[in-house]
């Protein structure tokens, strides 16, 4: 057996989203949209007497990631590197969960199915608080449309099928439990109305579309990213905000011609991985 | 809009499976599971007033290729070059089926979403005869485990979290038609002992031994298959036969340590995707 396993898992930046409340957490989670990324995060798991987690070096708190290893009830010293940035609505806290069950499970020999493993995250992070739909989305890679809120044994995804190149730029952070520990009634029915759009015509153009009027609609975006989004727009751009954190990411090349300095990467195609 | 779109399709052997008929197409197929491979084919589709498909550059009739086609209300020239023999239980014609969906959906802007594309190609394959679980398997990518039959609306996947290196060799054509098209009972039996124990323990080995059990009960080993499946067991390696064709697929490095010259390729990642 190796002495290290390695899982890579898609950053996730989500267009709309609306929140569904359960009491068992496999069942709890998001309806929304969203944009898996060729840029990720990349989980080392190696053996440990004591959990220790660290990301791009430094030691942190995730608590996910200490809960998806309590669940396959082992300890283990996880290492992340990410290639997007932290509470900027990239979705790293539920890619440092997937990609931990993913690579425990094949360090420790745990046997569980993919659906399990995704089932494992998901819980983790609906239970930390942390995300309600990135666990499922990053899974499946591309751009993924979550039709039925939960994990593999109760959600129903879609997908848009679309390749290409995304850019991004962020403003700062969002913290994703201000806001979905919150009332969030009207974004639900903003999402509902986002998702039905959508599904009758499932393209790229749409979700950015119903995306956008979703930030607006749920006054979410901030003057920084209402500034790039509306200067993407002219210069007949596609972008929209990233639920949630103050990032503007875009379809195409509309952050760079409208002189933005953006990060660039691809849509991704193929979802979480061993690696 | 660009002239011409194309998809790569995994190639998918499928280790053990069931039957499953149904009046409706989307509900037939197959339960069982298979691996899906980094070789498979790619398929290019461009405007033309009648329909024609070519296959490494010869002109061939896939009646699934145009009931995808069909399906689309439209006629374009088709074109699949593929890394993997044709026959011999790769499941080409599927992948044929899926990559017309996906590149034609992009050509011609019909705007299907991804679950709608494999439910047109999976429907194809079955009204053809020529498949019935490797389209869902290819969408997927990895190691797909085919829970219950049918296209996304109905099908139920898993996956066994894997990857590493696939050998094959393959020693014939064997025609899908003609087994699928006997009384399948036993083989539906066998394939529902094999699932079971793939789902209590979800690894390569317990695939390989249960797929290895299954050709064996199933009697659909030829002399050949069965003598390099026992070659590569004799040298600790794992191996089985790919249902169905004259090919025998190990996962590692067994049939070259059996003495084979065996085409190399690794688990694929991502499944079908628009290239």
């Amino acid at each position: 057996m190796d002495e290290v396993a390695r899982a890579f898992v898609p950053g996730h930046v989500t267009g709309f989203f609306g929140v569904h409340r359960d009491g068992d957490p496999t069942r709890a989670g998001s309806t929304g949209a969203g944009v898996a990324l060729s840029e990720g995060v990349t989980v080392s798991v190696e053996y440990a007497r004591e959990t220790t987690v660290s990301l791009d070096g430094e030691a942190v708190d995730v608590e996910a990631v200490e809960r998806v290893l309590g669940a396959l009830s082992v300890t283990a010293q996880v290492r992340a590197v990410s290639d997007v940035p932290l509470g900027a609505g990239f979705g790293v806290s539920g890619a440092m969960a997937l990609g931990t069950a993913l690579a425990a499970n094949e360090l420790f020999g745990t046997e569980l199915s993919e659906n399990e493993l995704v089932t494992v995250a998901h819980g983790a992070e609906v239970q930390a608080g942390t995300g309600l739909g990135d666990v499922v989305a990053q899974a499946r890679g591309g751009v993924p449309v979550r039709l039925e809120p939960g994990g593999p044994h109760h959600g129903v995804l879609d997908g848009i099928p679309a390749r290409g190149r995304v850019e991004y730029v962020s403003f700062g952070e969002l913290d994703t439990g201000d806001v979905i520990g919150d009332d969030t009634g009207s974004l639900t029915d903003a999402a509902e109305q986002a998702r039905s759009k959508l599904v009758k015509k499932p393209t790229m153009e749409r979700f950015m579309f119903a995306s956008r009027r979703f930030a607006r609609e749920t006054e979410l975006m901030s003057g920084a990213v209402a500034e790039a989004v509306d200067a993407v727009a002219a210069v007949d751009g596609e972008a929209t905000m990233a639920m949630l954190g103050e990032t503007v990411f875009a379809h195409g090349r509309g952050l760079t011609e409208a002189g933005y300095d953006p990060e660039v990467c691809e849509i991704d195609v193929g979802g979480a991985t061993l690696l």
